[in-house]
């Protein structure tokens, strides 16, 4: 079944010759070649180099770089370029700079510097993408666009700011809808006139940068931005698709990077691509997650990795080095989890900018006798034999986790219960305890059908305290056909607006979950709460709900002699066919084990226990699987590999025994 | 005695009906009512309802509340609105907006969002408050007015600047008294025309946003800020008075809150109110404080107790749930220190806005089967039933403690000797220990006579760093007619202007207290010093004074081996009939028990042993006096009760037993 | 030899009389003299004093001064005054004020706040110098020139703006050369008029206050604020220099103040002069250093201590006071290192301004009866009896520490490889480790010849990741002829654009240190690595380099179990007559002293062991030397003196036995 649309496996990364003298050109097509790399993202950040002024376009060096990329068989993945203004455009179109949270016209510099409502800019980022498909998007070689670059920020300009009132004027009609939604009669904030609405800015209705006045005007303010930025790629998009009707469209996104709605923009783009840069201390869990979430954007289809670095980062406080065997290990767990590529930033290391400490393919050692070009090489030989066994894999999980960006936003607005609840973290609590038993998940969006729904036999929406509008009943229809759905304390508190959903939380699943929860008390730091969970002693943090049972059944109750000992917090209720599981505090981990154990038996879920830090993740394909065991630590592990025993590892050709040591960062590919 | 305008005790708090449809607003009524609510505290944020241009105003939403709450016999305190702007007037008239600390001029949002100095914002709300005075002033149920909300912050604008210029012009007469209050030849700043002075903001005198360049210019600028703030106050009540002559006027004050001087605010004001919001980890003792405080605003009057939370606040880091019994122990302790009305923000809580997740009488679950509307209701019983034996109490202080908010400005712009020196903190340490002992204090300003001192016996002055003329004479003449007096490093070196009074520390105190301070060492993080208090080991902590004694007698004398070694640092000179105390370090807990012992012992000062935690505070009426025995942890005590043996608990009628278990958040009314 | 311009040993400091009655000055006269005080450094902020407007100078107070001074026989330091604008031009001028670094331009406050490329600032402080040198330029008793004061900071304005960009085009003369100077091809930046270029503040290229998009950008903007501020000092010089030809001009400069790059400086300075501001916690090898880099100004000639505080300071977080010798044991420390002058900010303690609690010479207790003066006095007996004997000294240093203000800036600008690596701090570290074994230590610039290196044995360039054209030709001179060169990790990383010199790290330094540093290991807190250097264990931090020896030879290598065990961390290469070292790692304090101990022996350089805390300092003249034996701690130090043993403690006059107690922040002087 074919899902992705390259027939080869894209092996490369960024290249930006334009850094540099043409003799070099050269040297990297041999040093580049002979590591197998196969393909080339250009023309990144070549804006100001192609287009010198209003009217003035210069593609030769492009020419050039296209032609010795074809010369060597390079596949090219094609930026338009835009993901950064020219210096000229800045000085003479004051509008395309952006206006930030504190109210402040920028001048110009860095990049994402574009106000994505500025005329100018949309102008002339739509001509250029045009012209660079009138006169690339009919070569072969150009088996991609990767429109703009690492879209994100925002603007709170006038420009934006008019936009915004169209946007809301579109979305609202009457100022007397909008008035009940953002719930304006608070603080006195009544709206007579569309022009009286000011971007939520730090001189608006922000409350510093994390807060605000009107939750539903800010969490707009987040939608409007994110359409804005989504309009700049329709609109390069559109200027593609007039001479180049076929070649896949993307942008390299960025996990679960709060500022784009990606469940929206991926409805836009061809194939969804990812930028992966994991931390010296990002557990492997949450860079699984969130290779899950990009999988998910366009409903389990592969992905691109656009970029990874080949050892170290230069922009985190410590940028580590990756272990020999690291790099390969992560290439791997994002196959694992839906890569079709595995492409770095960048394949030569710049000599200046802020990245220049940023690792490449080639370093600044400028030859190919480096540990980074030896891995490189190995992976490239790895990707060369079985790559296109790795390509068009499917993830067939059992188990969806919602993420939803709307929440997300809503959720981080929140001025209290307590400051330590973040989005991100608290479904990654979820993922991480079934991660840990190598159980498949989906990371999926809210607007889903029931039949959606239907392959799966689990569904755990944590922390969704929005609930949109059709929510409540997929979710109802899923449970009552038999599945079985987990939430969360600050689950079901509000609607699309972020306005209360009265009568009682948990507001829509309060039937559902048979549960009542009266309060949510906020633990401040080290004040955990002790809990009896099925016999065993386990901690709640951060928050704990004080409810009352209406139909559910306790599963855990408080033990601490505070106020609220004994009532239920973790608890199950019957409902149709199906069960609806519903938590009332931050479990540590021994109690989120003890609840995925629990939803394992109940549910039978296919899972494979293997040593602490070791990831199995399987990949279907039609005639085939591939069972991708990875040691994602920098220890040895030993580990029983009897259920694969007498099969072949695809990455030697040797066959396993029941018991295999897994050296540092070790994988093997099990093809069965 | 009656001191408070009010014959009811009023229990209730904000109502906001203009955020909900009109079906709510009876169920309210009916639940309100049943928990034996009779106030509602109405109009606070709806001024954008009532005007929606210059000349278009709409009271008819308020005349049908007002109709609805006098239906259900409510008192009403009725707000004028003001207290945030509507986003019309915003747009319009850019000048009713604020220019911030860091110069930027803000478009519309939040609250608090008047320039005091706005000529658009002074007509316009003025006129306001007319309007409704004419409306509703001459109605029987309202039976306060609340004049805006929480008034603070600051401005930077031109309209201020112009304004300082004014208020300086009146207070100097001349540059040459300018330039030297301010002391102008420091770093150049010699002044020749007044409008060379512009705001002490980040772009101008400040040095970050807590120190300054020049400390006359900035305390002059936080006394224009407070007195601006105030003018408009005046402005609006004036306003009121031409057609509300009675009807007691109040706006709800904070506590220790800095921006304000609620001393010279509070003698604009007919009855002193304010909002009690302590974080989950405030000391009890600190909550008593600024009840005491905002009782000494008015000399000892009772104030109403404007807005608490029911249970969880939202705006915390961390906002904890009330303990069962802990909202009912916080409203008694209030009424112990002077409350003669117990008030809530709010009645019913929001569905969106910055504060739903503000806890309310009436929660999102939406009818009355909740804790807090149990705990309510049983608070209002007792109320109902004893209420009215509350009011008109009086404290009968023999310490008191001075607060001063020139002092708390120009202490806290200090550039040294050590960050950690916060003034409500300092003040709070002596409060605290006396607090420990049961010891009742006034809080005042230092504007009293000697006459007015002459009612104590004990008069604290910590850190009062900056002396006022008049303050020296007034203290003299206390102490020497037989009072204690007791102050502390950084006590008494400079004026009006914070310039130092020249001759050495503590300048007008050094006679007072025979002792000169010649050196204060600072203290790092963990470098206490250890001192011999009375045969004790205690320890001092962030500052140490290097003295001399002329003529006092030291208590107390450093015994490291640092060179000071030997050096008093707790003294006591006899002056007059009287004695001054004077205190050279920060001390210890058990360093502050042990002279607050001895001040005990010296003059027999009234007090209350008790088991830790818990409070005993006295009221007294013109024929009984209340003690208000109060448990403020979530342990059980047991406490010998002899003294109240037989007596009558007046929320039981139970009589006293010679022993007494309370439990947690416990409280007994001993009527005498 | 004569280096320095006095003939007396000035011991003195900033005056302000201008605060102060003028009852006050001939007080401060007499107390002054008593001490022994024979100098005054005046009209430091008096510029509004002097000129009222335009056209309106009044130096009748000025005059006062002089002539009082000078009847008491005072030398004077005369300022120009033009560290802080007057009001009047702020107001009247706009462009003399600021732009911040987040865009903002400033009104009127604080002190250095003149833009050094306004027109006004330019005309009217070259005029006000110009009238000073011409009024009192002429007199004997005026014996420095102190332009402006504290000279720092930076503006981002439009005039900086304009004079930047001719500053480039003197520079670059083509954008061409520009453009290839800053790697402009990075993220689309390529400029195509110098009109496009802007400051590099926050609504630029900056990233954050401490990166860049583009290092050479930022790092030319350093240069350019430095040369922009030099500019302003060379205005004024060249104005005192029309009426006063001869007497000797300075500014006072901060240490390692990283704004100004004082090598440069130091070139239009007759004197180089420094204001030493330790902290309660500065390390005395960190003062150390900081005296040797400002001896290293002006190539070992002697400079003044213009400033230090008779006892504590008060913009610390924590400003504890000196104990008692302190102030003389940091007197003495700054004579050993090369001071000619001791001399104090201030004479008299304001009465007001942000630094009223910053100590003085005479105190607020307005007498001469403290400590201050006691311990002034005896110092000021001191050098009264042997100043002259300490003037004009030479330090005779075999070993020289790079220090580069260029390298200061692109360092520190680096994102990456960890956030902890700060260039005082790295350099300071080999600094301390030569200052624990009492080696003597010549802080040098990089623009000196291989003939300027030869009188040193040993060369260190610590991080020296910048290297300038004919750095490495000059460094492998001096190895070739014998010299020892240390260098570490992230030295020889680029070229005096920041641009990275190609070919593996050390660059430039590869064949000279006969390693490759293949890649950098950046180390989180606390995850250390372990060494084994010279059989000792010991440990590295923030940065693991590993390398490939290259003809070097191993003298530590890793011996974790990390995947770099076994590699050479530090090594030794021959070349010529000499030997370069190179560290990959922070060294902890026992590898250092290995490190240092290994170099002392081989190179026999002079050192004097001596007690832990104990500096042994020497400082030599024309026929005698003296050594500075001074115990830094507050601590009793027991010292075998069996090498000065019967020679004289000048201080005493008393013979040196073989073992002498010193007493906490004990000196003694040894005339040999």
């Amino acid at each position: 079944m074919k899902q992705t649309p390259f027939t080869t496996f894209l092996f490369g990364g960024d290249w930006n010759p334009e850094q540099w003298p043409k003799e070099i050109w050269l040297k990297d097509m041999q040093i580049l070649s002979n590591a197998q790399i196969n393909e080339a993202t250009i023309n990144v950040f070549s804006w100001a180099q192609l287009q010198s002024s209003e009217d003035d376009y210069d593609f030769s060096t492009l020419d050039e770089i296209v032609r010795l990329l074809t010369q060597y068989n390079f596949h090219i993945v094609l930026a338009t370029s835009t993901g950064a203004l020219p210096a000229w455009m800045a000085k003479k179109y004051s509008d395309v700079a952006r206006t930030d949270f504190y109210g402040r016209h920028h001048r110009y510099g860095e990049r994402h510097n574009a106000c994505p409502n500025s005329p100018t800019f949309q102008k002339y980022s739509a001509r250029l993408a045009g012209k660079l498909a009138e006169r690339y998007g009919y070569l072969e070689c150009v088996v991609c666009w990767h429109i703009s670059n690492e879209y994100g920020g925002a603007c709170y300009c006038e420009h934006c700011a008019k936009a915004f009132r169209v946007w809301l004027k579109n979305k609202y009609r009457t100022l007397d809808a909008l008035n009940e939604a953002w719930y304006t009669h608070f603080w006195g904030h009544t709206f007579y006139d569309w022009d009286e609405i000011v971007p939520p800015n730090d001189l608006g209705d922000a409350i510093g940068e994390d807060h605000t006045t009107l939750s539903g005007l800010s969490v707009d303010y987040r939608r409007f931005s994110s359409d804005s930025l989504l309009n700049n790629l329709i609109s390069e998009k559109e200027a593609i698709r007039r001479f180049d009707p076929v070649t896949p469209i993307t942008t390299n996104m960025m996990g679960t990077y709060k500022g784009l709605d990606y469940f929206k923009w991926a409805k836009e783009l061809d194939i969804v691509s990812w930028d992966s840069y994991p931390a010296y201390d990002t557990p492997a869990s949450l860079i699984a997650m969130k290779h899950d979430l990009m999988r998910g954007l366009k409903n389990g289809r592969p992905f691109m990795l656009m970029e990874q670095t080949p050892s170290q980062q230069n922009w985190q406080p410590y940028n580590a080095v990756k272990q020999p065997g690291q790099m390969r290990e992560l290439s791997y767990q994002a196959i694992a989890h839906g890569a079709d590529t595995i492409q770095y930033f960048q394949l030569r290391q710049s000599r200046g900018g802020t990245e220049k400490f940023h690792s490449a393919v080639i370093s600044h050692a400028d030859h190919d006798a480096t540990r980074i070009l030896r891995e490189t090489a190995q992976l490239g030989q790895e990707l060369a034999a079985y790559g296109t066994q790795f390509m068009n894999g499917q993830t067939k999980a059992k188990v969806a986790i919602i993420f939803d960006w709307d929440n997300y936003w809503a959720f981080e607005y929140s001025s209290g219960p307590n400051v330590e609840l973040k989005y991100v973290d608290q479904v990654h609590r979820y993922y991480a305890a079934l991660y840990r038993e190598n159980v498949a998940v989906d990371m999926i969006p809210t607007d889903l059908t029931a039949d959606d729904l239907g392959k799966y036999d689990l569904v755990i929406a944590p922390v969704l305290m929005m609930v949109k509008p059709g929510v409540t009943d997929t979710i109802e229809k899923f449970v009552t056909g038999g599945g079985t759905f987990v939430t969360t304390f600050l689950s079901g508190i509000s609607d699309e607006h972020d306005n209360v959903i009265m009568g009682g939380y948990p507001g829509p699943f309060r039937k559902l979950c048979g549960i009542w929860a009266e309060e949510i008390d906020a633990l401040p730091p080290k004040e955990n709460v002790n809990l009896l969970f099925s016999d065993h002693a386990v901690s709640g943090s951060i928050v704990a709900n004080i409810s009352h049972l209406e139909g559910a059944q306790a599963l855990a109750v408080y033990e601490d002699n505070v106020f609220y000992k004994g009532a239920p917090v973790v608890s199950v209720n019957s409902f149709g066919q199906g069960k609806a599981y519903y938590i009332g505090t931050v479990l540590d981990e021994k109690g989120m084990d003890l609840f995925v154990d629990r939803l394992i038996e109940e549910r039978h879920l296919p899972h494979y226990p293997a040593p602490k830090g070791v990831e199995i993740t399987v990949r279907s394909y039609d005639d085939y699987q591939l069972y991708f065991v990875i040691n994602n630590t920098k220890e040895m592990r030993n580990m029983d590999t009897s259920r694969f025993e007498g099969k072949i590892n695809l990455l030697n050709g040797a066959p396993i025994s029941s018991q295999t040591i897994l050296r540092p960062y070790d994988v093997l590919i099990v093809r069965d």
